[in-house]
């Protein structure tokens, strides 16, 4: 196979076939193809797109070019559930969603991201109690899943080598957002790391990398066929990401912000959106759920699975899992067991409105952006954090201000950065006369779940 | 400046600024972008395209990457006049006309190439006449061009480094077929070379790179804005490449048409092309012609120098011009004035016409690829090359042939490689019961020039 005629079939709009596409990929893990034709190749695949089949091909060459998780032998339940977020600001939905699942039965083994720009990270919030570790050995992690029921480790470069390069290569030459590419990257990880079953969470808003709701939609359907294709159970959500979600964003902030969900205390936005997720998983994995399904429908299934869900936040299971999952994973559960011993920053500076009013809108990019400018996000791989700054909002969408009410509280490391911050904050409040009105159509602030893709 | 912008800017359409092209160029020599960036930035520009604007700029910034000829001071006349011929099957037409309007007293200091794929090179049919030598030094170019007034020399590193970079990334990247990207490599190379006119020979067909009158038609317009916007006088032909040019195709086969054709003798359609090129060349390149143009307008301007064309072959000054400048390269004039004494291959296989009818195509793409199957063409660069093989056509399109006529002759090493090609040509004839109309509008068989492109 000659790359230069892969590369012209692509630019010409022709379609790949499975071994085209283990070649490229043999290729890029082998150094075999140098990266100037895979990058004038992922172009190409920018403008000309790629079918169902081919992102379906392309997912399980990558997922197949390293270490293939199995991981039944320690799971407690029959299938191993997995979720993935798409990344927004303030999403802890990891946090919640998998002490309710494990507590629910389901055994929960998950690879997690650190944050990048606005978006946040699942690792950076756990590694803000003191003591968690998230670099485990294969056998640190089988042994957890076994015991625990669940375990959050830091990505290892064992799995989908083949998308660690090729997203390497696409962050430098301008060829990230291509739906086809980004769905691969995602669900190539998800299946080397040994999920049968797999919720999708979607973002979709200023805070979110698909802005569109069509985009989100067009990329949830394209990971549920891929994930279908590989012969995995995969439900995804389109959820709003115009706003944060919940009030916290800033990882400890979150990590306290999960907690008090997981004690049936959120907000009420990120409550309802880790009851979906969790109900979601829990319909995918638990083996009575899925009779239930096929005999009753999804409707009488799902009040079922949130009904669970629901019990276990309220019996103090849930929590109780989190607290377990911690301790497992090195961190100190006196910290979660009492989060106001959690590191906190020195200043908190409130933001008081300078006007009555509604407020309409609050740019979740720009918040996502100010906690990078008060040092608790990255501009670039690898730069320092600081995990106590951050932003709680205390006036969201639809709420009635009036002049000097507080619109959010801003954790700092000191005045001047909190002052510096505070303006560009302000700008990402947006304010109307009238009350707001909740559109169900658009890709906007409530409700939080958009749609519901299956195959 | 971050290259990753400049890909995303280029990526979604917009307009590269003057500064944008040469910081870009300028990495590219220094080696401070990388290939893959480079490569993703090129396929970029193949789908996006860019306005002349953007294609003068980048011209301008290649041509000024490396070393940039002044040859004023060794001219003969008042401006350096250049040809360049897109490339084509049979296409020896620099052979011709660069004697003729040296012979008509103006300056031709010419690069050229070699042939790669269908398509041959000036280079490697003048190597046919032993002796002669393509390599030469500036003072020896230079030299020579004071003294004969032309000299055709191997094009050198030292012209357009960028442009070489680019075309070699280019060529594995599947970005070759980009208007922008030829044009600006073509006229970076001829700005280069201290051309202050030049002709364009754009072709257009299935033995060129452009097949489509269309394209052919874009290609020629933008290199006119090019050159017209570097501040040189342009003016394209472009000229019909459907079957081959003239009736020798094939290094040395094609040096004896050309000389034939200095003394009159051509096939008429290369008779003709050579006369319009020249005629064009000293149109742009002659002051008292350039005064007739602006006082009594083209045609009258054009009839003079077609005339002072046909003179220059007629009273042989062409000819000896021609055999002027093979022996300051090194050639041996004998063999170019006995053209017998040139070597031949040892096979000529008659191919005879096994049908009565009118030949109403030869597929000049299929002949070029026939003469690389006999040895006399390269698959790829620095293939070594049979100079002597070749065929020479006895009927092209619009003959009238009976079974048993000779359609070509084949110049092969041996009889079983003859044999072998012989069935290719055959197959590359197209035949009609009618005889075969001539049509002026479509890029096709004849009239040789289709169009004349200026500013």
């Amino acid at each position: 196979m000659n790359v230069v005629d892969l590369i012209t079939k692509k630019r010409d709009g022709g379609e790949h076939t499975d071994a085209e596409l283990q070649f490229l990929i043999e290729g890029i893990v082998k150094g075999a193809i140098p990266d100037y034709q895979i990058a004038a190749w992922a172009m190409a695949v920018y403008f000309q797109g790629m079918t169902a089949a081919e992102s379906t091909a392309l997912t399980l060459a990558m997922a197949a070019s390293g270490e293939m998780l199995d991981l039944r032998d320690v799971a407690r339940s029959e299938l191993i559930v997995d979720k993935h977020s798409s990344g927004g600001v303030g999403d802890k939905t990891t946090l919640t969603v998998g002490p309710i699942v494990a507590a629910c039965g389901l055994s929960v083994g998950k690879m997690s991201g650190r944050g990048l720009s606005f978006s946040g990270g699942t690792i950076d919030k756990l590694e803000g109690i003191p003591g968690w570790q998230a670099q485990l050995s294969a056998e640190q992690f089988r042994h957890q899943l076994r015991v625990v029921g669940l375990v959050v480790a830091a990505q290892t470069t064992r799995l989908a080598p083949a998308d660690q390069l090729l997203y390497a290569l696409r962050d430098v030459t301008g060829t990230v957002p291509s739906l086809p590419l980004i769905a691969s990257s995602i669900m190539s990880k998800k299946l080397a790391a040994g999920a049968d079953a797999i919720v999708l969470d979607v973002k979709c808003g200023r805070g979110a990398f698909m802005e569109s709701l069509q985009q989100a939609r067009e990329l949830a359907q394209l990971m549920v066929s891929i994930g279908s294709g590989a012969g995995r159970r995969v439900t995804a959500l389109i959820t709003a990401m115009e706003q944060p979600l919940g009030r916290a964003v800033g990882n400890i902030l979150e990590v306290r912000e999960a907690i008090d969900t997981l004690h049936g205390n959120g907000p009420q936005d990120f409550q309802e959106l880790t009851q979906a997720v969790a109900a979601e998983m829990l319909l995918l994995g638990d083996p009575q759920l899925r009779k239930k399904r096929e005999s009753a429908g999804y409707e009488v299934a799902a009040d079922t699975a949130r009904l669970r869900v629901r019990t276990a936040i309220d019996s103090g299971a849930a929590f109780a899992k989190f607290a377990e999952f911690v301790a497992a994973q090195g961190g100190h559960a006196a910290f979660v067991i009492d989060p106001e011993r959690l590191p906190a920053a020195p200043v908190a500076l409130d933001l008081a409105a300078e006007r009555d009013g509604f407020v309409s809108a609050v740019d979740a990019r720009e918040i996502g952006l100010s906690v990078v400018a008060l040092g608790g996000g990255r501009q670039k791989k690898g730069d320092a954090i600081d995990r106590r700054v951050g932003v709680v909002l205390a006036a969201k969408v639809g709420a009635q201000i009036q002049t000097g009410d507080s619109l959010c509280t801003i954790h700092a490391t000191d005045t001047p950065v909190a002052q510096f911050v505070a303006s560009r904050i302000r700008d990402a409040y947006t304010f109307a006369e009238e009350p707001i009105s909740v559109s169900e159509s658009s890709c906007s602030f409530s409700p939080v779940i958009l749609e519901r893709v299956t195959r």
